[in-house]
């Protein structure tokens, strides 16, 4: 294990988070809120870090998988935890559990929150809470490789162990220059949706935070009644609109770029999200629609939460809590769904369920036809083996995180729907779930040691799993560490 | 498709079911009831059904997998509608699909019912409850295999797809002589228990049919307040250690029988069933003491549910829905691990979880050492890709199944607890649920479309999915049916 490099990377790492601290302090002084030194505090203490690790490349700069997990793993606790002082130390948020789980639900683009009453915080906090999401939307080592340069190899273990999805595809041959051409599709559709909610009468610190939460399919809002503050069928639609695509591959948005839009309407993946997508408002607007005695209402409705929640975004302009248990059902299993791979929406992600349901299709088969060979195809391409074991092993190993996280939340005694909700909408990366954690509610009432567990949930759900089991396996830490 | 063979043996299998349905009707006929009767109704259209169907048979006897596969689950079909005939005709469950779900629940080993008053209900329709368990328990064609001679290779075409567990084992040479071996041992061990239970002070009928439900790993009962009915904890303990017993791999009673002590106590499969046992007791009991006031009577309460619940028997001493949701989460995971491969009990497996398990460590691995080619090994032998890729594929379709059932039952409009729960408890054939299917309540509640669903996962449940959902492949019915 190369040791040297992997403090060099994580150093590197921290500076660039020093940076980005500076622009919600910026913020915080257009404001003129005092609140905003502690930006300032907190990106010094990062310029330390970085000047202790991550100033000198040292000689060896070969890494391998083995340290991109690693890496990945503890950047993002690091990340977390540095993030989470301006909150603490202001006092904003004066517990550093609270803090922690904030910052967490922030970089994993959860959107769940601890906070009780959002409004009374400083604009500069809450610019702060929407810049993690858009941060970690894309990935803070793909942000931290469009900033500086490390070798090709490198940067390619660093992106695996990070972007979402069964398989990591490179758009261009060189990985900074994917996660450039990432960046720059993700800014593009940033700014046009900014543009947007500033036509729907939103401020522009509103359109800007917004934007930035959606981007990430986030949910953090700097309003306590989330979207339903606005009640504007305009901002519902467009909000709606962009969650969607957002919840996309951005491959799909990359091949529009080259014009190739045949491939992008056969892509089995955007098809199937789509058609889910449809699938979910019809059944929810038939079931809701007694509720609000207008069909066009219920459409409105059914048509932002699905989106909301099969991107994993978090948004609400209803409390879905008190909608019948069918409707909830389908929200439910749209959380555990997710978004597209390569999007930057969590949730266990529609190709994987695609090669799930095709992989059962085929065991069907071959016990018909024992002797048949017979392979698994998803975009007219085979699927290879090692993928599909990766599949079957992440959805295990995913069973069994949320069981046991259910069990640790237990403890709170709350009952089950919140207990199981809790954990479901954090390991999904969602935001809101049912009962006490439902979208009028909070996380606040769980013990410490619950946040924990959900912080861990939510990291693990942000970086798929394996990154962050590596660092409980005992291989890991056995050589030469 | 050998379309006369898989009707020949159908018809046999229901000839089978005829004679069955006599010994309800001689102990209905020892009580003096006259609901006997009705047994004799249904008795004779199986009769007629088997005169049909079973008595010649064709001159192609060859099946393959395919047929073994619809004949199983057509077979378990049938024997549930018929068997539902005394209930539904004596009008002791006036409505069919009612009686349905109790024959299913039967047949599967299940143990929900949809009995409000159970104790009204006459001794031969209880005692007919209890024995669909005993049968059920180890697989109606097994049954079937005892008493009528297949050739060879049809019968291990059918014993592979009831045998519960990711491998079928044939302990003998021939797959009859097995059948006959596993209901020799189940025999002797039902009537131990007999002996040991008339000890305690039951009636000749009670420990019939409580040992009848437990060698099924069932959990029907004759009485309302199930087995805290007899209020000792004499019997309590009894059946705490039979339900055990039953959850075990019957390889291993051979093993004993062959005198082959050190391969029972290197088995991983039951070695980490006990310790599962073992940690889930020690839990509850932590977790309830204070609520009893007494750790002896904790940990009578929470040894019996605990091997109530993992052995997929579902016997209920104590409402433990009153429990705190602590302990509740624990007895949830229980019901979807469930019991030994091999064993009467259902659920997903013990040795489903341990190739599971190994196989996420092996994953980890192989992320560290992509080169290094690992294997995934249980008691020291190494399990073959084939079967880690069934398992996968196993828990894969069960989560779907799940899913998608939970979504349909919550057109009940029950609470989630109530729904998930529902679903999990058929599903892994226990019984009893949680909220408003718990251990003091029943499934008249939910609506008929519901029960059947539930139906539905009883018997995938029971068969290991694969049998069941096969009837729904296209491919299978495509060609020359």
């Amino acid at each position: 294990m190369n040791k040297k490099m992997t403090k060099y990377i994580i150093g590197k790492m921290l500076g660039v988070e020093a940076i980005l601290l500076l622009i919600p302090m910026m913020v915080g002084l257009m404001y003129s809120e005092k609140e905003s030194a502690y930006f300032l505090v907190a990106s010094t203490l990062l310029c330390v870090c970085y000047f202790i690790w991550g100033r000198k490349e040292p000689e060896d700069t070969m890494i391998y998988t083995k340290e991109g997990l690693i890496i990945v793993a503890t950047a993002w606790i690091f990340w977390s935890l540095f993030g989470a002082l301006p909150f603490f130390l202001s006092g904003c948020i004066p517990n550093f559990i609270d803090a922690f789980f904030e910052t967490v639900s922030g970089f994993t683009t959860t959107g769940s929150t601890i906070l009780m009453d959002i409004e009374s915080m400083p604009k500069c906090m809450n610019f702060w809470r929407a810049l993690t999401h858009w941060i970690g939307g894309m990935g803070v080592l793909v942000f931290v490789m469009v900033l500086t340069s490390l070798d090709e190899k490198n940067s390619m273990h660093l992106m695996r162990a990070e972007v979402p999805g069964p398989e990591a595809d490179k758009l261009v041959p060189k990985a900074r220059g994917t996660a450039q051409l990432l960046y720059g599709m993700y800014f593009i559709l940033t700014v046009l949706e900014i543009i947007l909610l500033l036509c729907g009468g939103m401020s522009l610190f509103d359109s800007v935070t917004h934007a930035f939460s959606i981007a990430g399919t986030g949910g953090f809002n700097s309003y306590n009644n989330s979207v339903a503050h606005f009640n504007s069928a305009y901002i519902d639609g467009v909000i709606t609109v962009f969650m969607i695509l957002f919840g996309i591959n951005f491959n799909m948005y990359f091949l529009l770029l080259m014009k190739d839009v045949k491939n992008v309407l056969k892509n089995e993946e955007l098809r199937a999200y789509l058609g889910i997508i449809a699938v979910a408002v019809v059944m929810i607007v038939v079931n809701i629609t007694p509720m609000y005695h207008s069909v066009g209402k219920a459409f409105r409705y059914a048509s932002f939460q699905v989106a909301a929640i099969i991107t994993t975004t978090g948004f609400v302009t209803v409390d879905f809590n008190l909608w019948p248990e069918l409707s909830k059902m389908v929200l439910l299993i749209l959380m555990i769904i997710g978004a597209c791979a390569g999007s930057t929406g969590g949730g266990i992600k529609v190709s994987r369920f695609l090669i799930l349901i095709k992989s059962i299709g085929r065991e069907l088969k071959s016990m018909l036809h024992p002797k048949g060979v017979s392979i698994v195809k998803v975009n007219g391409k085979r699927v290879k083996e090692e993928t599909m074991r990766g599949v079957y092993v992440y959805i295990s190993a995913y069973i069994i995180i949320l069981a046991l996280s259910v069990l640790l939340v237990s403890a709170n005694n709350y009952n089950f729907e919140t207990s199981f909700t809790a954990v479901l909408t954090t390991l999904n990366n969602v935001g809101p779930g049912l009962g006490l954690v439902g979208p009028v509610e909070n996380f606040a009432k769980f013990n410490s040691f619950s946040k924990l567990v959900l912080c861990f949930d939510m990291l693990i759900g942000r970086l798929e799993i394996f990154p962050f089991l590596m660092l409980f396996t005992p291989t890991l830490w056995n050589k030469k560490f």
